[in-house]
């Protein structure tokens, strides 16, 4: 079900920011005369993704192991052992730090994770958090056919559905490789919205045979999959990457609508050093007046028929 | 036009420098005795690269995604989104940043990235920013004959005035990699100078077939496409080396006549945090006596018939 | 000798544990109803992995000249002697390091390692440590034959038994790359517990052959050999990676087991850089109060048998 | 010529040392009865490398480029003029800081360096600066014959001793790789040390045909080539890893002989913000008492006959 009435969303929705909205202690106040770009005065809105994908990944899958890949058929036992942290450890860590702090999160997950974990991803679903869906496991999406795709997506969404009670409404391609047919695969399957862009620092919409369908941005600077395990960055670099991109998009939001987006995975963001950096980074965050932390559902749904939506038809040739 | 009057212009430019010289609260003074290598005392010029590629990229071009490149005809879909921040974001941020800090800068405009996004090259130009050339497209210049190249500037540069108004008389090559014949092209275009060379910190001269030819250095070590998109750096290492090559240019700004380069790309440099960290450079910069924010055209005319300019024609065999 | 009357154990440990326990000047107590997750109030374990290797590597073995190898015959010399520096230098000094705080530590020695520096390996036996095993020599264990694995990791064992007078209990494959069979062939010659699993930060057992195997989990976090001779980090980055990790599991330790690994390799860890900010790592936690640094053995021991020790037999395929 | 007279030697190097050992403003004193392993109560020994290698690359050579090399032929002239910055800027600005600093270091000059930029060789010699050998060009010395790697080695060290006057006594290989014969060849051009060796933190004799030849052993750590041009380090970052590295040796002093040895080339160390940063690090070096700044000439021709200087024969086999 895609909601299309925005005014009774906002009004629904600004009730649930104006109780997780941050107490803050700075002094900083809003003039009066001040023009707001999200509901109740926020002036940025944070939202975390948090990817469960253990279990769902193949064999030979990026470790810190595959660089020097096995031959087919030899288990890679300590790169499976890596992975299962994730189920172990990293979601329930990154569960106890949204819990501490009220914030409820966006979570992709993997079809086949959440069959491999199914308690994992009810613990998610349980802590309030949005499930979103990740495909039905790792795998290339961009050369799927079609009905491949669909069926594909289908199956993902059905199977975590039936694990969680949610059915997803924002999909995440397998390293954000989308194909061409993607928005017209999530439209048929009633999704409202997809993260697969990295193009704007706030929501958009974009016509997919002619209705609207949003697009929440993604980063892949503020994403510990590349920065952190990557291998390039030490958890306090990621620390004072957040703390930059934040202080630059608090200071825009006086002027117009911006967003911050965060992405976790669990085996990776789920380690002890990053989860103490982030929570230095919500302690640091929270202490700023109008600081929102919204799931991408939320956000998709307050912005899907707002006027002051960006409207980018960038990819128009697909979307026809 | 080339100018050639370089008392003329050293008194018109002595004002410009004159009116956007920082303001310092520094206690540092210039002894009266004391030689100086700019006009009004300036002790170092700090010239900003803004390049503007966004659209003008071939497929597969270097992103977050070209490791894994996508067979021909596929396209990438992230990996083009990822290039449209360019557009969208990056280089209206860094545009209020110049704005808010009276600072001209040097855009290196990628013709077929103005075609694409004529609105945003509008928006460098009215902003008091030098229009600087880049080609006409992203593609290899080194190899290619002489009429081609010719041919290559020169529709990169026609194409880009046409939009803008202004017609570059700076180049910048992509990966700067010129050919042999490169300085013999751009001084057949009517260019006063080009970039594309790592090996002083200072601008010079070179004689090309008997007539000065400027060079302003550029940097890979202060440019964000190497030490930022190349993955290596956290925005506070950026600034870490920003502060500690300005210490030492400043310091040595005493005795000699010292030049700072620091080259931002559309969707790297305008990052939020990039952006963040390049202002506190800029704030740290003006806090000293004698910084001086300039434009590189207005560097290569004040330096280009001046005795104390160095020549150098390590590339003599090629410029005869 | 595989000792399983935890409760005894518990009881002689607890007095070990008792008395390296760091005197914390912290004013953070423990309440008097507080469960515990390890004897004496403890509340959480550090225990450092100090690798044994040089002389053990093959001709190209990972060093900083190895990306671009000699061909087979012609000798690498200063990869050579970089290797050598962890007899000279590297072990020495983390013995003194080990010495001056008081803390006992597992050592993983390479069984021609110990045959090419005898007095190296009796070092380290002499200074309470353990010696634990690492195989005869640098190889592929992964693809070894049942009987193959079994005689390599007996060669290893005795060789270092027959030098120090320690028979190894703990294992640690090349790479962590075990084999299908590995546990089953450590079963075999007496082993109490492997380390190649980097799945929680806390031991747990799984059945082999019906009986409890500890696994006591590595890290790559935590660990010189990735992050610091990976060329990605430098000595500051590291202890900013401790430093967070400790915070973060100290935390944890409140309210469950939890437990720290850190990984240092003779020729790495044992510069004197790493030493330094180690040391400073040391320190720092010390400060806090219920600190324990504990050696692999001796962890192994306590939870073999202990009822709140995890079971995983997420390979119970291979242990049958 | 080899001077063997080793307490001679030891008085005039005393006097060198006295003169140029910081005066430290630290409150440490040495206790009257503490053995010390320099002469003159000095604690640490420094010695910088300063490479001069600019104009000696060949075609190709490592640089920002080289990842993606040009075809034979076509000249790649953005890595020309980045190799040129060594020769125009980066010796010049090294040199002014070790004068400021009143520092003496040992410069490793390429012999086709040398001949093509002659006034940047007399200038590190007329600066007080041991000219020591690095090859007559850049290329494998590992490979050679002993008859033509003995040609190479004299024409690098001729043409260099007919420029500046120094004959060199110490060795560098291109990228530390000795053939097995390197030590002989040295020995038979009257050589007194190499530092192509990574084993101690202090340096030692090995004997060569039974007389005995002096290693001065390098670092990759303390090295700008490795982990700044290497792209891992930002300046700040090869600080941090000197103070570390520093504070560990210092200690260390106290109870055996300990060096410190640090290593800038050309294009590399030579840039602003490194210069910046070895002066901060010389400045905190300097506030301790008996630190001293030597070239390795000096250190060689103190310990090649000293009974305290540990004799290392790894490499026996090659050099009988």
């Amino acid at each position: 079900m895609i909601l299309r009435n925005s005014t009774l969303l906002m009004a629904i929705l600004a009730i649930a920011i104006s109780s997780c909205s941050s107490n803050s202690n700075d002094t900083e106040k809003k003039s009066k005369n001040q023009k707001s770009y999200w509901p109740n005065d926020a002036r940025l809105v944070i939202s975390f993704s948090m990817q469960f994908e253990t279990g769902g990944q193949p064999a030979g899958a990026e470790s810190p192991f595959s660089e020097s890949p096995l031959p087919a058929g030899a288990p890679d036992l300590p790169a499976e052992s890596w992975y299962r942290y994730g189920a172990n450890e990293g979601v329930y860590r990154m569960l106890d730090l949204w819990k501490k702090h009220g914030i409820h999160v966006t979570s992709h997950v993997v079809g086949a994770a959440a069959l491999r974990y199914p308690e994992v991803a009810k613990a998610i679903a349980n802590g309030g958090h949005e499930i979103a869906a990740h495909g039905f496991a790792w795998g290339n999406q961009w050369d799927m056919s079609y009905a491949d795709e669909l069926a594909f997506v289908k199956k993902g969404v059905d199977t975590v559905q039936a694990i969680t009670g949610q059915k997803g409404i924002g999909y995440n391609c397998n390293w954000l490789r989308r194909s061409p047919n993607t928005l017209k695969v999530l439209q048929d399957l009633g999704f409202l919205y997809h993260i697969d862009d990295l193009s704007r620092d706030e929501p958009f919409v974009t016509k997919v045979r002619g209705k609207n369908f949003v697009i929440i941005p993604y980063t892949l600077r503020n994403n510990d999959i590349v920065n952190v395990e990557g291998k390039q960055w030490s958890p306090d670099q990621f620390l004072a990457q957040l703390k930059a991109e934040f202080d630059q998009l608090y200071a825009e939001g006086a002027s117009k609508r911006r967003m911050m987006s965060v992405s976790l995975h669990d085996r990776i963001g789920g380690t002890p050093a990053m989860v103490h950096v982030v929570e230095e980074f919500i302690q640091y965050a929270k202490k700023k007046q109008g600081v929102v932390f919204m799931r991408k559902d939320e956000i998709a749904k307050l912005v899907q028929n707002d006027p002051n939506t960006p409207v980018d038809n960038s990819e128009a040739k697909y979307n026809n």
